[in-house]
Order: C-alpha cells, then sequence, then structure tokens
C-alpha cells in the first residue's frame, strides 16, 4: 500500500501535538506538511512550538525541521488532519474541502452538517456513505468531542442489544481538553469547576448523531435523551464520565458487561494500525477505572468501564475513561482515516 | 443561660479537631473533656495531637494543655459531641446514653436506630420528639452523612414545594473526607477515583430519612428514589455534588431558585450562634460554586448553589457545595446541639 | 485620628483584589478610590472583576459599586497603593508622585531609584527619611519582592547580631505570586518549574538594599552575597524558602533561633494595625513551616521559621514560609503606609 | 549468554513493582522467583498486589500468576535484587548472602558496610572489586538513595574534571519516593514538606562514598562537603535538585556543561541493556529540566540538567531531574546487575 501525504492543520497547538506524535512512523501516512496561524508560518516546527511542546516525549525527529506553513489549500498533500480552533476552523477546512483536499477534522465547526459524517470508527463505519453527498471535490470528515468520545462507544453495544431510552452523562474532565495555555493554573489547583463553555450543549447532541441511522435524508438522531454534568478537574489528561442508563429492554449486569467487553467493530475486523485490540475493557476492581491507571490502554484508544452496577432511578450505572487527547481527538482522527483508507476512499 | 459542659470523643481526628475549633468561646457549650483512644488518654491535647492537627489555625489555646481521657462514661460533662470512628463508635455512645450524657454524633452507627433521630437542623427540627423515645437516660441524635449534607438542605424546599419524585446525585468529595492519614497521596495525585467505600449507599438512603414524616412508628422515609455516583478528587476540603432532580409539580427555574434562595429553617428563626443567616445561597455565575472560592460561606455552614438550569432527562439540574468537615460534620453536630439548648431540651 | 483617603491602583489583578480585602474598615484608611485599565474604567468593582475574583471571601460590601476609573492622577484621594504590572506602572507612578500624591507601591519599577526606599517596616524603617530627598510634591515609597519580603525580616536579626557573609537561598513558589491567569494548570499540574523570570535577579539584589544602611548619597548595600534558585510548585498561596547562612561571628543553634524570634521592629513598638504581634515565629516541629498550616500566622503578615539546623557547608540552614500575597505584597505596603500615618508623614 | 536465574525480595513494594516491570524480558535475567511478606506469601503476585499496583501499565503477564513465596533463601535462582523496607532488609540480604546469592540492593542497610560496594554503575565500577573482599559466599551490591543517584552522576565529571570544594543540594521530592500508602494526601495535596525523615543525612554523606576512591582499606570518601535541604512537593515522580557547586578549578559555563554532557560510563562503553545513551542530558531552555516533560528520557535511566549558570556565592549552579524510582531504584540496581553479568562476576 502506498503510504498517503498528509499535513496537519492547527500543528502547534495541543491537539496538533498530538497527530505529529501519533503520526511518527505511520505505515498509511506520510506527513509531508505542518500548517498554523500566520505567527508560526515560516518557522522551523521545534520553533513555532518552543515553550508550548507539552508532550512529555520530545518533539519527534521528523517534524522537528519542518517548516511550518500557512493554513492556506495550496499544501503537497492530499489529506489534512484538523486540529485548528473552532474559531477560524469553519472556513478553513471548507477551503480545504473545495481545493480536493481530504479534510479529517477534529474541530467542532462541520460536525453538524447534514453531509458530514461525525464519525467514531468503531460505532459509525457505513456513515462514511455520507462522504458521496459532499458536493466538494474533496471530503470533510470529522469526530465528535473528546468527553463523549468513549461514552459513545459503550452506548454503541447497549443501543444495539438492549435499546437505550435515557442517558445521564457527568464527566470530570482534564485540563488538558482546554488546550494550552488554556485553564489557568489559579482556577484549578486543589480545585474543581463545574462548567466548561458548550461542554453540555456537545454532549447531550452529538453522540445521538453518531449513533443515528443513515436515512434517505441524512443522519437520523439515535431517538433517546441526553442529560449531562461537565466538570474541570485537577488531572492532566483523561476524562472519567459516571454515566447511568435507562434501557429498553431488561438485562442483567452480566448481559450488560458482556455487551460491552465483546464489543468489536470495523477497525478491529480490519484490524487498522490505531485499533486497540479491544475498544472496551470492561474492569472488576471496585474503584476502577483511574486516569493515573488505566489512561493509556490500548495506547490511548481503549476506552475503559468499571463499576458496572443496578441504578435505583435508571437501570444501569457504570464509569468509563478515555484519553481526551488520543481516543477522544487526535487519535480518533487518525483511525477514521485509516478506515477511509483501508476502504479505498483515499 | 447557663453554658451546658460538654466533652468531644474522638477528640484527635479530622472531625475530633474540627469540633474543637468550631467550640472555641462558643456562647451554649462549655468544653471541659476531651476524650479518645487509650493510645492518646493521659497526653495533653497538643502532645496527643503531634503531627496530627491538620487545620491551618493553630490549635485553640483552651485546649492544648488540656489532658485527653479514655471513652468511658464518666466525664465530667452532660453532653458529649460524638467524633468516633465508626468502627468503634456504636457501643461507646450507647454506653454514655445509657449513662445519662446526650451523645451528639456524628458517626453513623445508630443513625437508622427506630428512635434516633437523624437530624439536620434546618430540615427536620420535629424528628427531635423521637428523644421522647428513647429508653436510655441520655439520648442520642445523630447528623448525616458528608457528602448528602447540604444536598438534603437544598431538596427540603423543593420537598416541600413541588414534590420529588428522583434525585441523582454525582459527588466530587474532598480527601479530608476519608480522614487522616486517609487518602494516599500515590492514589489521588492528578487523579480521580470513582468510588467510596459504603458512601453510595449512605447517599441513597439517609436523605430519605432526613426528609421523612415523624409517624406513630417512628420515621416514615421520604417517598422518592435516590441514585448516587460517588468519586474522589484532589480537593482538600469541599464536597461539590451535582443534582438532577425530577419533581411531582412543574416549577419554572426562577421559582426553583427562590424556593431554595428563600429557605430559611428553625436555627435561622432562632438566630442560633452557628446558623448561617441563609441556609442556602443560590448564585448566578455560570462556574460557580467552587471550593475554592465559596467553601467558607456561612463560615463554613451555608451551602452554595449554583448552575440552576432545565434537565432534559429529569425536570431541572444544579451544583451544591458544602464544607464537608464544618456543616457535613462537627458543625452540623453544633448546631444540633445548639436547637436543643435553645429547646430547653438541655 | 482622622482617615487618610486612598486609593487603589491596579484594583481588579491579584494584588489589588488582596489591597481591596485588608483595607475593609481599616482604621487608618478610606479607600475612596478604584482605579485600572481602561478597560475596567466605568464599570463598577463587581464587574469589573466578574471572573477574575479570586480570593475566598466575596468581594467586600464597600467596594462592589464603587466604579473604577482610569489611572490618571486626578483621583479623590491622599495616597495611593500600587498593584500595578511593572509593564505600566513606571510613569504612572511617577505622574501620581509629580501630582503631589503618597504612593505606596507594590511595583517593582522604582524599588532601584536612588531616593525611593526599598520598605519592610520592621527591617528598615529609616530608610523612610530618602522621602525628604524626593524632588517631587509628593512621594513614593516601594515594598520588596515577594520572595524575599520574609526572607529579609529573618536576616535583619542574624545581620545585626552575627553579621553575614553569604546567604544562599532555595524557593518554592505559588502560583498567585504570578498573578492571574498567570501560570497555565497545563504547566504546573504535579510538576515543579525550576525558573521564574527575572526572580532569582530580584532575589539577589533587593535585600542588599532592604538590608542596607543610609548613607549620604542615599543607600549603601548591605555587604554580602546571595545566591539564589527559584522554582514554582503547584502551591496556591505562601512560599517557602529553604536558607543557608554564612555568619560573620559564631552562635549556636540556640542564639540563632533566639534572635529570630525575639526580634520586634518598629510596627510591633507602635503597634501598627497590620502588624503581627511577632514578625518571626520559630517553630520547633521537625516539619514545619508548611504552606498549609502556617500560611495564616499574624493574619498572614507573620514569618514562620522551622527546622534551624547548623549546615556542614556554611553555618546555619533554615526554612522560612511567608504569605505572597500578603506579607508579601499588599499587607506589606499597608504595613508601611501604616507606619507612614503613626510618624506623621501623612 | 545464558541468562541468569533471578528473584525479587519486596516484590509488592512500590520498588518491587518496578523491578517486575524492568525485567519484563530482560536479555540477561529471568525472574523465577517472587517473594515477599508472610502476609503476601502463597498467593498469586496479582492478588498480592491487589489494590496496590501502582504503575500505569497493567502487572507484565509473566508475574500475574507467579506465586509470591517468603524471603527465606531457599529459593529457585542465583541472584535477587533488593526492594524490602529497611526495618527488615539488614538480616535477609546478610542471610541471602551468607546462603550464596548474590544480592543486589536498593535498600539502605548494607550501604556503609565496609566491604560492600554503593554503587552507581557509570560512576564507580571499580567498586565491584569490594566484592572480593566479602566473606560470604554471596556477595552484596548496594546503589544509593533515589536523591542523589542522579546528583552523584553529575558530580562524576565535575569532580574528575575540576575537582570539588563543596556542593549545595536542594531537592523537591516525588511523592513515589515515600513508598505506598506513603504520604497522606491531607499533608501533601497543594502544599510542600520542608522534610524528609533521614533524607538529608543520606544526601550528605552517599555521593562522598559513591565518589570515593577504592584504597587498601575500603573506600576513601570523595574529600569534599555536601549541604542537602530536603522537600517533599506535590509530583508523582521524579525527583528534581538544585545544585550548587564549589570547584577546585576554574571553568567556563561552556567547560562546565560539555563535561557532563560528554560524559559516558561503562554502562555506555559496554552498551548494557539499561544504559541510557547518554547519562546526562544538558538542556538549552531556560526553564527544563520539569519532571512532567524530562522525567523519561533514556526510559527513565537518563538524569536531565538544565540551568547551568555562574552562582554568586560558589562557582555554578544547575538544576538535575531524574526518575526516582527508575534511575534512582529499580532501573539502577537492574544496571548494577547488567555490569556485574557482562563482567563475567555472575
Amino acid at each position: 500500500m502506498e503510504k498517503t501525504k498528509v499535513g496537519v492543520l492547527g500543528a502547534t497547538g495541543a491537539v496538533g501535538q498530538r497527530f505529529i506524535q501519533l503520526l511518527e512512523g505511520h505505515p498509511y501516512f506520510d506527513v509531508t506538511e505542518l500548517a498554523a496561524s500566520e505567527r508560526s508560518a515560516g518557522k522551523p516546527y521545534r520553533e513555532a512550538v518552543e515553550g508550548r511542546w507539552k508532550l512529555s516525549a520530545d518533539i519527534p525527529e521528523y517534524a522537528r525541521e519542518m517548516v511550518v506553513k500557512g493554513c492556506k489549500a495550496d499544501l503537497d498533500c492530499e489529506l489534512v488532519f484538523g486540529a485548528l480552533d473552532s474559531s477560524v476552523a469553519g472556513p478553513i477546512e471548507t477551503a480545504f474541502a473545495e481545493a480536493g483536499y481530504f479534510v479529517v477534522s477534529n474541530s467542532k465547526n462541520h460536525r453538524f452538517d447534514e453531509d458530514v459524517p461525525l464519525m467514531s470508527a468503531e460505532v459509525n463505519p457505513e456513515h462514511l456513505k455520507l462522504l458521496e453527498r459532499q458536493k466538494t471535490r474533496g471530503k470533510i470528515v470529522t469526530n465528535s468531542n473528546c468527553t463523549i468520545m468513549g461514552v459513545t462507544i459503550t452506548l454503541k453495544p447497549l443501543l444495539d442489544k438492549f435499546g437505550l431510552e435515557g442517558v445521564m452523562l457527568f464527566s470530570m474532565q482534564a485540563i488538558s481538553g482546554a488546550g494550552y495555555p488554556g485553564v489557568p493554573s489559579m482556577d484549578i489547583q486543589g480545585n474543581v469547576i463545574p462548567f466548561i463553555g458548550g461542554e453540555e450543549e456537545k454532549c447531550e447532541i452529538e453522540p445521538l448523531k453518531v449513533l443515528g441511522k443513515l436515512g434517505e435524508k441524512g443522519i437520523e438522531n439515535a431517538p433517546f435523551k441526553i442529560s449531562s454534568h461537565c466538570n474541570r478537574v485537577p488531572v492532566y489528561d483523561g476524562h472519567t464520565v459516571c454515566v447511568s442508563v435507562k434501557l429498553k429492554e431488561k438485562a442483567s449486569v452480566e448481559e450488560f458487561k458482556k455487551a460491552m467487553a465483546e464489543f468489536k467493530g470495523e477497525p478491529q475486523k480490519l484490524k487498522l494500525p490505531s485499533a486497540p485490540e479491544r475498544p472496551i475493557i470492561v474492569r472488576e476492581e471496585p474503584d476502577r477505572p483511574q486516569p493515573r491507571l488505566d489512561l493509556m490502554e490500548g495506547k490511548g484508544m481503549a476506552t475503559t468501564v468499571g463499576r458496572v452496577r443496578e441504578d435505583p432511578l435508571m437501570d444501569f450505572k457504570y464509569v468509563t475513561l478515555s484519553h481526551n487527547t488520543i481516543r477522544g481527538a487526535a487519535g480518533a482522527a487518525v483511525l477514521n482515516a485509516e478506515l477511509m483508507k483501508a476502504r479505498g476512499l483515499i
């Protein structure tokens, strides 16, 4: 298989850095372009991120001396990964699509465009058919918000096996979710902030599109309701979400756990490079998952579930954890692109 | 009013320390006895808590040289505040009650004894009538678990005005709630632990007794269901709880907020020394309450509520914060004792 | 004594907020003006600091509705406290001094002006004589950097009793020292940053002026050398500094501790409102001082010293802690102003 | 090369867990025995560490079902790695040595035995000759305290090139250095503890033996003095140490940095499996090293140095960081054993 040339839009930000890390030595993709704001354009990447590279491993060798470009649609590549801030991502991504590039984006701007799939590779690979309806030469694919990415994967087998009537979410989100410089330390040191702007709205609508059915007129949202409480906690990486669900059909705790533990999606069947062996790892210890211990399961691409038990008000409750900048952002986009490549779309 | 002589059982622990701090110069009570385990007995208090005094202000002068006694029911006082570990509190408190002492306890052991009130002074002062049914010479009064103390106060006006059908609780609890040495730093540093042993069970049943009606045969639990998710977060003091409620009757957001903001209980009417002016402070900022900013409202005795809004699945959702070792423990017990004193029970 | 009308320049920042808190109900001063950048000018104070008020107690009532003005020298007051960012403080303070105001500043800009005293009220009250040499109608008084404020107070009795040859400082500084938004949480969460821009330079020169002698030509720096290592740690408030000192004369550990414990300055003799009873509190426990436990000694105005012991390389070593935004900033400035008032300078 | 059978004493503790992780698939060693206290003996390893496994990756497969034994000298192996608590390590290690086992220990008990080398493989490989003087059938090798391990490596090239007259150390140590459960979260959350029992004594003497010369009568300590200030900070892994040094000979900053950056020891020459390519990495950024960013350099076996600059009191100052449970404990012991194996001692 010939490698596809790819670029990263917003390469200097927190999610952009993850793309650069995850794409190092990738078997399908070859990073030929890094693009960012005009402030960074023209600088070698190492200089553009000086004092802003926040991953514990150093900048991959391949990227250090690459010269960062501006976000114009004249890059030498076929596909761009989108890690731009939502304040600018919309029109830039559109311009790239119009110019013929595949845009695999982590930004929220096009998530609800009628013909744009809001993809989670294990959950709704069939939504890629929407690409045929996009009028532009290039095509846009988005992935969902970091918080609900892992949650939605756990909801998929529940919806399929038992049906869902309602879902209550309560998140405890890591500081890296706000990017850099993001949350001031004076706000979160030894503290909890019970609010993240716009987050609850996303959590209550995005899973419905991801879990929706591809119909004549686009995606028909999954027919259940979600309520969410989103909180910021002093954790570096890893969003923990407590979930209570009301099912359509009865299930035992064992059936409930089994549905999640045995779930596999197309990325697993295709053995895509970034696909974790098991998308959902169900643990039995009473006090798991925990960010410290479970975050890097499946190289940060698995979702860990624990504390599955009955819920006195709804039917079941459990806790999920997934890595917000890998599974919840850059890793999810890379997996989407791998799926497109494996299907011959690119 | 003559001061009542009081003692503190479990005076060296985290809650015991709060009792000693809150009772300094108290207008109703005079601390004449400090009692703890045999290990501490015979030592001056300052020596007994050496390396274990964890409050930011120093040990109050009055207590420094008091000699700690063992927990035998021969103390020179009329009332004892109970801050013992639940592994030993039960029989000790019973012994004190049998010997004629009032026992105002923060320990969980007697909370569900049929004739023992589970008190929250603003919520169920009428439950004090249960004391008449206690057969012992002395009487036992308990207060509820630290997590649901503040929550229950917010539920009281909702139950009275609109009725409650269901309550969903998600807690983010401070490390001081586990006492000292409590949670190892390696477990909670930059981490979240989605489990606290026994806590969810307490959260799902205690509010129902506190909010229950005094009937012929004791307390009839309030007739609604609670589901809870309890989490430990790296916050020193202050339990934050996200709450979703289903009401019996319709209400507007404004009515909902007003019910809480205007709520006053008997401690406010009697102007008891530890009573906050307003038991519930409703804030309008989008990102409050926060432990860092709101914890000490009403000297740690007020509950702060924020983010009141509609809930797509239930009816309303909001966030509460209260101080777990003041409002949720020692302060609540002191307020209960003040109420008993004001009513002439002691 | 008639109260002096005062204003606060930079009233919306972290240090400005402390001024507003510390000046509430002050017996000498009456806050008649709040000033800040043009962005805030014209707004009620509560609105100007919305989302930026970071003290755990709420905004004092007196300040909530005061209308913030710009930093022009036409304020209705006699003295201004300076809490401006150093990027703008210099010319603004000069303008106020020229217009006849007393300027009692926490900013660094004028600290090394020849005729401007770099004051620590307990250490060098005689430096106030420098004011006579200032040519402007009004006068400027500065206080030192937050990190070395407490350290310098501990060095004063050592210098006086034993003489100093060299001082080695290692700081562990709180995040509030960087103001708001200041240090990004992604930088300091569970981390140490061994660098604070410009801090080591200040730590190595400012104490020498504070401890210097008033001579014909101004202040003659104290004749010893300082080396400093400055670090940022994930602590909210309170700078901890490890100190090793080389003395000119021999001393025993007991003499060394006694010199610090017995030290009192003019603020103590004059019983100034903000003066702690003892400027230096020497503790004997092996593991003190600690920010959590000792920060608020003397209402945040005392410096706590612990672990005094011999040093194998120099002569003695010890640990100091003081509150960086109270003793190290706003509180120090208020104390300086109190001293000026008590001396009849204002 | 045939693999040597090894055991781990104290396999369930924090350092024991690191040994098990680092020895997974090791090219020289085959873990055939895990030993711990009687409480754990007889249980499968996964059960013995239930709730106590604190590494972010899961328990290695090879160890999960191994049955833990007691610490008696009848294990099926040739060498034991020592990770026992110092309260019990001394006689157990002696018993193993007498029974003919090689003991490569991280415990402090035998560090100052006359004939026992206190090893740092890059620094003093020639000290292994001391083994010939040990009278027991088996031999004991120790490594130094976690805090000074990395520091001592940086001192080695300085001592060799320029000579050392004095060293001042100031540590900011991670919580994992105290083992599990170790430091209570109530003590260290958002706090600094300027004391670690026994640590300063170790820091002031151990480097002198490690850097000492092998003489007729054993090791002659290196002839310079060290003073240390040891602090605990809320960091999970990684000890940061600020260092000031006084040299015997003059050096420029460039020479000073070059001496460290170019340093290589015997493990590098022999390309031992755990040897980092460069023992010391000198960084030029103003704000490095930082635990978050630099801890895992060389798979946790490299020491990162930054901020090299002149010191106004001594000669130079710099900051070092190394991983306290890898380079500072288990990894150092494994490297020592690799060196012994490569030299044919085992």
